[in-house]
């Protein structure tokens, strides 16, 4: 029996997994948005992931289906399961991931660290908790925001009237979340995978650093986090996988508060950035153990393969071709960094690659790692 | 511009390209011999890789034509050539992978170290050169061997007897090659990337371990071998590479012997099983260098990641089913080993994958990998 793993979305997630499957002699196939895609080596079809009925199709060819992305809606994922397809994470864990008001209403009955967070349907919400937490604070809209997108800091209660217009004209209704600027040190990332029959493994700990909303660079581990904030890291990310019932890769984004707390920042149920390095630094890749998780076989070891691993992440690319065109001079100065081009025309500012690199001295491979990305892009 | 390489040969070697194309964003395109083979991922076209209009029609979409195995003829090697089609390893090179008789003679004529041996037309020279080298020798048909075909030991002038008839029955007549039975130690093999440019890089050299004539295990690097034995083993890896003018990864299998010398044993210009252990334990697999190599790019580092690796080979599989029935055992017992499954069909002393683990200590390390791959296979 061949192992069959469908994935929804065809993009770089969809494409990693790619490497994971080929060694397993999984069998990979790819509901792509359209042609040409980063994952269109292993697309079986190209459809909208919001038609039923393309769906449907798509699951009937394959042994369990997961995802590049979070953004299926619910009713397709239910009608999926009520056909008893293996739905991996599964619509009722997927549904903290696509709205953030029921994120933060769920971690907080589950008892886990979050910033001081409020529903709120109107202007006055927003000035009464401004008032409340000094003055500023970071409005999100509950559905629909990634890299930075629909999430807004502001410093005055009609900052925001135009998404409580937008929500005013939406028949669902709904509300805005609104979250107590967090005063924080560094950003974490903690990733774990969980099989549908209860086993974890977490990677360790990460520090993320994000440029203008958008992650930028990794560094495995998170430094200075050996002992507490590792333990209390994978503590979070444990409670909240098993919490929530995640089956597949789960990453937690923490914030590391200036009074050393670790806080829930966002959830992503899928492969993610700040598990990238893992490729080329761990025994175990994220892409390879969201396989092994969805189709419930046993987790792979997630140890570090080296003491310090930086990904940086490569935006933009040469205006007229691709990161390829660059791989003579790159490759040459930094014969040990590892470099994933995601196979995606350039675009100023769009992330189209990645690159990896391990050592023992921190600076050194931060430097390495850097200054491979910036021969890659322009 | 996307690099695009073309691979003639749709088996595990194309195969374990994949991955390394899909990190580097090349477009990697296979001529595969049937359906369904091992690369069927990356098939882009099915036909006899014998047939002239076949191959050209395929070399006609990619910028590089390289291989999966050396049994491309000579004449459309050549004429690919003539049309301006890069072609790595080029035709000049590969005859001494195709034909064992002409790569005695130019590594003779290059000084390396080698067998004694002579070519041999009748049951007379064969006789002349037992007599010479104390009544035993080993016999090989110039062309067409492979994994211990085509090679016998004999210790009478008529053991070969049907060989000589066959011969004699081949419009292109031809001889056998006899070399002296070498007395060894063990077997190493050094592997060894070029660049069209002339860049070389080396991976440590490896102890390789054949039972019934095929290789089951590789130790990588081989035990004891740093210093001297290494030394040696470069030399004479990028000696042949620079001397033949092989472009690409090239496998040298060598003879240790109990006096202490490197005779040279076999070459193969290409992805070798030798140098799979790359793949998880350096820096740079000898999939992602043959491919840089071939597209005439810097070549990576090949450190090895750990102390000790040790790869071993998966042969035969479930008899009803295939090597994923068996992951519940094997990657609960051993989740630091990497397993490479080639997603073949199982049959008996077929091999169908390998698994590759690394560590600080050999006996513990090739312990798990060896018991991994007893749980994949019969």
């Amino acid at each position: 029996m061949a192992l069959t793993v469908g994935v929804i979305g065809g993009g770089q997630l969809a494409r990693m997994m790619i490497p994971a499957a080929v060694a397993l002699g999984i069998d990979l196939r790819v509901l792509a948005e359209h042609e040409g895609m980063s994952a269109a080596l292993a697309a079986t079809g190209v459809g909208d992931y919001r038609d039923l009925d393309t769906v449907v199709a798509f699951a009937d060819t394959v042994d369990v289906i997961t995802f590049d992305h979070e953004h299926v809606p619910q009713e397709i994922l239910r009608e999926l399961v009520r056909r008893g397809v293996p739905v991996h994470p599964g619509p009722d864990a997927l549904l903290y991931a696509q709205d953030k008001l029921l994120m933060r209403e769920r971690l907080t009955e589950l008892g886990l660290p979050v910033p001081d967070w409020a529903r709120i349907e109107n202007s006055e919400q927003l000035g009464a908790f401004l008032a409340e937490h000094g003055g500023r604070a970071v409005v999100k809209t509950a559905r629909g925001g990634y890299d930075g997108k629909g999430v807004r800091v502001v410093a005055h209660e009609h900052e925001a009237d135009d998404w409580f217009a937008a929500l005013a004209e939406d028949a669902n209704g709904g509300a805005l979340l609104v979250e107590e600027l967090v005063e924080f040190r560094r950003e974490l990332a903690q990733v774990v995978a969980r099989r549908p029959s209860g086993e974890t493994a977490l990677w360790p700990v990460v520090e993320t650093v994000q440029r203008g909303g958008v992650c930028a660079e990794v560094i495995a581990p998170a430094p200075s986090s050996v002992g507490r904030v590792a333990d209390v890291a994978a503590d979070i990310a444990v409670a909240v996988a098993e919490g929530i019932g995640v089956t597949g890769v789960l990453a937690v984004e923490l914030f590391e508060t200036t009074d050393d707390r670790l806080l829930v920042n966002e959830l992503a149920m899928r492969p993610h950035n700040s598990g990238h390095w893992s490729i080329d630094g761990a025994t175990t890749s994220q892409f390879e153990q969201h396989l092994r998780a969805v189709l419930d076989l046993p987790l792979g070891a997630t140890r570090a393969r080296d003491t310090w691993s930086v990904m940086v992440n490569v935006f933009g690319g040469p205006a007229d071709g691709t990161l390829g065109d660059r791989y003579g001079q790159a490759l040459a100065a930094h014969p040990m960094v590892k470099v994933h081009n995601y196979g995606k025309a350039s675009r100023p500012g769009r992330k189209v690659g990645h690159v990896t690199t391990g050592g023992e001295d921190l600076d050194d491979v931060m430097y390495r790692a850097r200054a491979t990305a910036a021969f890659l892009q322009d």
